[in-house]
């Protein structure tokens, strides 16, 4: 029996937020459909943020609406309240809120102090409970903040308690600007384990600094069983310098299995996906281990995973 | 106190001995002097193997006679008896040896049979002894192999046993064509340091499937502080299907940094390295964090750490 692992596709919302092509809403359901046909359990399918600020997220609630039903689960982003309630009306289940672990990104990103970001957290987090909506929070750049620099272990650690405290079910531990590397993670995800449960953990990494699945991989060994990929590595976060390269799912996808954890993700269909994503944006290269997986399904020696 | 790890830079011969564009001596030269300047201390300069198998390594020996004498550590590959005697005579302190894991990479890549390549490798430590010269040897294709799949753990620790036994001062855990992943490292490379003693170790990875620097840091959880790179991740083994891409050494180096060890390579200076073997080959890209890194030259914001 192998042990499981989820990963969450963030390709739709992360990937493409900061695209210079702003997909149509079909667009991103036809990639939202590639990911589902390759297995793809969990997809973050859009935001509710400002059309203004963020272009290519106008017309979420049209995505969701035409989200095909069955198993999968979707979740969006939500920056504040008005976000909250357009998610709410847009019928999505699951909402993702984020606070950074420091004020200049918190300014920089939602413009608030941290204090009132973590206040609105709790806010929604409330709304979201009367509703019947899950909430989860992301603690962004936590491990390395673009302004402040590195980032002490306890001030994250704050941070995910005061979440847990709001009553939020899940905190995603997100390494914004893929500046961490394996012993940061190790240290900071051992710890949230030991005081949160890795079961209510889940980790999200980019591979600007090219350590996105050694990082994955040191979460693994702190029991983290839920990781953030994004299709095709498409992404980075338009209010962080640098940010550029989610680590790709492919990649994420392709490790689990070889390690002999159970995704229930088929690689072949995967890359399809990632082959769309090219063709949609014209500004993805696919992962690290992208040429090797396409010779492999050339050559039809690609291992059927799922 | 920092804890140092040893870099051992194959790009000059792992790296160029499958480039489509052939180089000079000088050229090699030009690569190993950038390699020096940026504080790279060991390096493999060439192979002394048949110029018609290999015609990228033809002229090791004056590769040899034009290396800066000072503080680095050269070494050169050496297939058989003939070869050794080629390098001894072009004045080279250490050989490296190779023997592959299973019979059909030995047949394909050194046209012997496993127990024949041992027996060779036992004859040449002797004589190595004897002449004062330092031998290493490679276990190739450690983890799995391109026509025999899977390596059994035992089969790999066996084979080392008998290196050691033949009186080779270190051995090199090679994952020739890049199949390794972190959990099978950790595995191999646990025992092999439990047996053998880290310290007498080293460890050569390749990024074909994106787990280059994520294999590296499992290697180091089992105490291997002494990595093959190759500048950048220029390579691939001409006699192993799908070998592209060994492990770059720029994103080793920088992985290291950032977890606090200490190799004494400038990361700027291993950048300009890159430039010029993407001059020289015109078939190379840089490691996966090259684009990060030279943002951060061109800002200034690259930490001095050599």
């Amino acid at each position: 029996m192998k042990e499981r692992v989820v990963i969450n596709d963030v390709g739709p919302r992360d990937g493409l937020q900061n695209q210079p092509r702003v997909l149509t809403p079909e667009q991103r359901l036809q990639l939202i459909r590639a990911l589902l046909d390759a297995g793809v359990a969990h997809i973050e399918v859009g935001s509710f943020v400002s059309p203004k600020a963020v272009p290519a997220m106008a017309g979420t609630d049209q995505v969701v609406a035409g989200l095909p039903a069955g198993g999968a689960t979707y979740s969006a982003l939500v920056p504040n309240r008005k976000g909250y309630q357009l998610a709410k009306d847009a019928g999505v289940s699951i909402i993702e809120l984020v606070v950074a672990s420091t004020d200049t990104m918190n300014l920089k990103n939602i413009n608030t102090s941290t204090e009132q970001a973590m206040a609105n957290v709790a806010e929604i987090a409330e709304l979201a409970r009367a509703d019947g909506v899950r909430a989860m929070c992301y603690i962004a750049t936590a491990w390395e903040c673009p302004f402040e620099g590195l980032v002490p272990l306890d001030t994250s650690m704050a941070l995910m308690r005061q979440m847990f405290d709001a009553g939020i079910e899940e905190v995603v531990i997100a390494d914004t600007i893929g500046a961490a590397d394996p012993a940061g993670v190790q240290r900071l995800t051992q710890e949230a384990a030991a005081e949160f449960g890795a079961a209510n953990l889940s980790c999200h990494f980019h591979d600007t600094r090219g350590m996105g699945v050694a990082n994955v991989s040191a979460a693994l060994q702190s029991g983290i069983r839920k990781f953030d990929g994004s299709i095709g590595g498409l992404g980075g976060c338009p209010f962080a310098p640098g940010a550029t390269g989610n680590v790709a799912t492919e990649d994420v996808v392709l490790m689990l299995d070889q390690m002999g954890f159970e995704t229930g993700i088929d690689l072949e269909g995967l890359v399809a996906a990632v082959e769309l994503a090219i063709e949609l944006t014209n500004n993805c290269e696919g992962g690290n281990s992208i040429r090797w997986l396409r010779r492999q399904i050339e050559k039809g020696t690609l291992k059927k995973t799922a």
